[in-house]
């Protein structure tokens, strides 16, 4: 989206306190002195073959978005684009079902929806939540000495191009289509009860995409320790064998003069940070005093959540990984 | 979207107070006592070549089943499938720019949105507006004795069908397109101001067929003055040519044992009232003592309208034209 869109003149409004200029996860729309609207949508073409964790991951993965902002899900409307005479109706219900359960699983209701015949099979939804104007949570608001935590190890992309050539076992399947599919809810509540200002959820930028878009907002530098970060199983080896997918490659481009890596990470990692992740983490900044009692929260409500860099004072480059 | 969905489980919720299973024009969900969201989203491939009016048209489409609940739009978010592979970068820039300028018309904002590499292009809007919980207009509220009018004149699918085919000159594709991309936004705003309880806004099922969904949901009979229809130019003469879109039989089909028309009904005219319109007018219902009032409002502020019908005590059949 935000390559596609930057030609066209961006939207001005005195309710809308995030537009999509800002590159955030979701917009923001004010409705009253304490409510305003978190508005994201998200569709793609199937990314396993089963049509029900089809609908849980394209679902986890649009809710995502109002999560890394502090939001609660209220509303959802189904994206489809079907090809009624290529595939049984089914492949459609499940995905729908799955979605569906996903949406209620955050509290949300389907409200509606609009569906197409098209060649090829797409699904999503767009979300609306609310979140306390006062309280919104952005890529914007990092501080330096604030801590970063990532709520979901990294890998889905290596893993995912991985199962399309058929190079992974069933378990591996199941796990990573279970990761996909889990909302990024418990974490998010968490960081609103901790006040936290700044977020985002990783996907399609990857790891290093995503921080360099929060630095870029907070005007800091990031600093990330490369062997603090969760990799999902099997991730490093999948990538050794070269299973990276398309999008890993514009990414690095995309960052080349914005991040320095240390000669002593390895290769793998390296990937494993382009990676563009389908319903991927939170990554949230915690100010440093109350980092350790924000790691218990998770822990104790059993989120995962695992430390990985610390926001410094801007300098260049964006982004150090040691 | 009510075929597809019927074969999957209804959401509901406390704060839904319009499912989509009410077949209704978009999804209400209650925020607070004095405020409900108005939610529907709705998408397609291009409909004329010009891809500013293309985009001006489709939000249009999407914007009026918010009016169409008596809703006042507050936000949009883009759905756009493209083939930047197979068109030139300005046809998705004007498609955005042509949807954005009506969005703005509307009084709303552009919040984000989400874009994706497809074979054939398709654009759209989710749109979010705001209602009083205490005064939704819906399709299931038309009563005995209540005034049909129409907002808009008829043929858009017929007129499009024969554009399609080469059959039309420029001023009536300049003419049609005018009308698919105008606003329904006074038409509503007066209804709302009336106090109406019953709305529907005409698109796909054709005028026969969102009459049929008001007279269910009303649990009413409708009467409907073949004679008073407003038609586009030309429409008769089209349609007497054959220029029939596909999705008129399937209305037809479906109305079948749901409608009575009178012998002296010319056959053009029935080829009109089964034809799917794209951005068509709303049907509003307007309580007998106040009708007359109504239309010189209507026509003080400019705006089209129509008598058509009227509201009768159920019958069988559900529609009955003369």
């Amino acid at each position: 989206m935000a390559e596609t869109l930057t030609h066209i003149p961006q939207s001005t409004h005195p309710n809308l306190l995030v537009g999509f200029n800002q590159a955030d996860d979701a917009g923001v729309y004010k409705i009253n002195e304490t409510q305003a609207l978190v508005q994201t949508v998200d569709f793609f073409p199937p990314i396993v073959d089963d049509p029900y964790q089809f609908g849980r991951i394209a679902a986890a993965n649009a809710l995502s978005d109002v999560y890394a902002m502090g939001g609660k899900p209220l509303t959802a409307l189904n994206i489809v684009a079907f090809p009624s005479n290529d595939l049984p109706p089914y492949i459609l219900s499940e995905t729908l079902r799955g979605g569906g359960e996903k949406v209620a699983e955050a509290g949300a209701v389907v409200v509606g929806g609009h569906s197409i015949k098209d060649k090829e099979m797409k699904y999503g939804i767009a979300v609306t939540g609310i979140v306390d104007p006062n309280r919104i949570i952005t890529n914007g608001g990092a501080k330096t000495g604030d801590i970063l935590y990532l709520t979901k190890p990294l890998g889905t992309g290596i893993v995912t191009t991985a199962i399309k050539r058929n190079a992974v076992d069933q378990t591996l399947i199941t796990q990573v289509t279970e990761l996909m599919a889990e909302l990024n809810k418990t974490a998010s509540e968490i960081m609103v009860k901790f006040n936290v200002k700044a977020a985002t959820d990783i996907t399609g930028f990857g790891l290093l995409g995503h921080i360099f878009e929060m630095a870029d907002a907070s005007n800091v530098t990031i600093r990330l320790f490369a062997d603090k970060l969760p990799l999902f199983p099997e991730v490093l080896r999948l990538a050794d064998e070269g299973m990276i997918p398309g999008g890993a490659k514009s990414n690095r481009e995309y960052l080349t003069d914005k991040v320095t890596i240390a000669d002593s990470v390895d290769e793998n990692i390296e990937h494993v940070m382009y990676d563009p992740q389908t319903s991927g983490g939170l990554l949230i900044a915690v100010p440093k005093e109350r980092a350790e009692e924000f790691e218990r929260e998770l822990a104790k409500q059993d989120a995962f959540g695992r430390k990985v860099g610390q926001i410094e004072k801007k300098a260049d480059p964006a982004i150090i990984v040691e």
